[in-house]
């Protein structure tokens, strides 16, 4: 199995890039393929003492702040980024995987535009687990698309389910619908509406589709995977971040009030950051790109080598319980018609 | 000044309401009136030794499953709810402020057909103040509409920097859109939309417009107030109180994973208890329903007899601030024509 690793993506790229990437070849047994400026790879592959990865010249960056367009729409950075040539080399087979640290929105409309998603899937999904009860929950969507219909949400909790089958080890994913209260008749239209067709893919049998959740309900513990549009579903990712961050902030001015407070601290800390470290979203690797047909890994922007070492666990993983598969096989039962 | 208080509304009815009203009564300097079952409440009031607060009759109760509307269709809650009498008597003018801890939608949808919106507002919003900075930061909406035009948001915008101003004691509030990025462009046509209608009211020097704002950034302490359609700004809250919940699950594990780190956290108790109830949204008291012609504020449906005192000594400010009156002079730069 060979992973593509976009090279000059994030913002540690490419040093903690080719770091991860070092670390993974030395220990999944994965082959690798850096994308980027070859001299600058190749400095820090010298670096880590590393001279069996192979390095593919691409000359220019896609920026954080670039448009996403520019990755199909620019004439330079379509052509010659290392996302674009990276995502082109999984087009044409000449990889099994692509991890990308570089910029979502670009990442995204590359992929779709690119490499290109399986047919009848109407939208990629931004898919990452969070922590939560044993397996953790998956929050799809949270970004690729912020206005959805449905048959969005339909396709995202089937994707979801069989994601969270194989990769999270849930046996019968409970899906919830991300929504304003758990009665069956919460929500506008767009809810309701998508609440009929989960409802009746379970009675079909298909999915697992427990009912409304809110957004208490996402750290439960009771559903494996939540469905939402991706303005919504974003808006909860950096929520969530935002309150550990505040909460952590506010736990630090406990431990720091006086010197009682202080020296009760020191024996609780190594607990404290086992704590911390099991709800860091970038611990569980990457963010997979559903819907894609052929996977595409989004590794956090500010990944360090752990991170993207992670991330191609996860392409690895990915790529053996060949989920692609099962979303192609099942695309029939995926698509609403005028209801 | 009068404050009606529903006193059948809550998981917590009638005695935490009942005693919350007393302690009002005595500390506030506020009269008081109480709707509900006359004898159940009196009885309560007998309990708290309190005989100087009168008991308006109401047979019927909106129950926190009973569907929203019932308190404007149901020919018996409509007449004879504690919910409606209490609206009726604010409409009528026999109390200044109603306070309700019962269902959310019912008190929404009662106090938009019965006491009604301020002429020229097009939807009432409801907006609870979270913890963050110095003044804590407003969250409109939180519920109270699921879909929105860029007009209501603007409104919003408007409702939430008077009230910031006069009860938050924030001098400039500056007003950050939720969004899922910070950048100027980002988001839908709903939040470019928006985006430019406050970034245009900025430039007149009529609300402090500070730009998008992400879930990352609601608690950073660099936004006031919030500007939401209600499913996100529902969907933003409770994830809030579920990552609190979580984090706090967590946290107890670490404190009770063996007697070493009991002993340390015992030493941390008093400090962390009181971090934990500056977390805790109901200690604001309720959320103002601004929008409304008269003041309503909703208190929490597990309100205490604490929650309710803060409730009503909300109410009172709110009364005393006569925000109502700053929303109906300014409601001119409030209304979108064609645009």
């Amino acid at each position: 199995m060979k992973i593509i690793i976009d090279a000059m993506g994030g913002d540690n790229a490419p040093e903690e890039i080719v770091k991860g990437a070092v670390k993974a070849k030395r220990e999944l047994g994965v082959d690798i393929v850096l994308v980027g400026r070859k001299e600058d790879v190749e400095a820090c592959l010298k670096n880590e003492s590393c001279s069996d990865i192979p390095v593919v010249d691409a000359r220019e960056v896609v920026a954080m702040d670039d448009n996403p367009v520019c990755i199909v729409r620019d004439k330079k950075k379509k052509s010659e980024s290392s996302m674009a040539v990276a995502l082109n080399m999984l087009k044409d087979g000449e990889g099994d995987a692509v991890v990308s640290a570089g910029s979502t929105g670009a990442l995204v409309t590359g992929a779709t535009f690119i490499v290109q998603r399986i047919k009848g899937i109407r939208r990629p999904a931004l898919s990452p687990v969070l922590p939560a009860g044993e397996h953790g929950v998956m929050l799809i969507d949270c970004g690729a698309n912020d206005t959805c219909t449905a048959e969005y949400l339909l396709q995202f909790a089937y994707m979801g389910s069989f994601y969270a089958k194989k990769m999270m080890g849930c046996e019968n994913p409970r899906i919830g619908l991300l929504n304003i209260g758990t009665e069956d008749t919460k929500g506008g239209e767009l809810r309701q509406e998508t609440f009929a067709l989960l409802k009746k893919a379970h009675e079909e049998g298909k999915i697992n589709f427990v009912g409304n959740a809110e957004g208490t309900g996402v750290f439960s513990g009771n559903y494996d995977v939540i469905v939402s549009d991706g303005f919504t579903g974003n808006v909860l990712l950096k929520t969530t971040e935002g309150v550990i961050k505040y909460i952590m902030t506010q736990l630090k001015g406990v431990f720091f009030k006086n010197v009682k407070n202080k020296l009760a601290a020191a024996v609780l800390k190594k607990d404290l950051g086992i704590m911390k470290k099991s709800m860091d979203v970038n611990e569980v690797g990457g963010t997979a790109l559903l819907g894609i047909s052929k996977p595409v890994i989004k590794a956090h922007g500010s990944s360090n080598a752990a991170c993207i070492f992670a991330a191609v666990r996860q392409a690895k993983a990915f790529v053996e319980c060949n989920i692609i598969k099962d979303i192609e096989e099942n695309i029939d039962n995926m698509k609403v018609g005028k209801i």
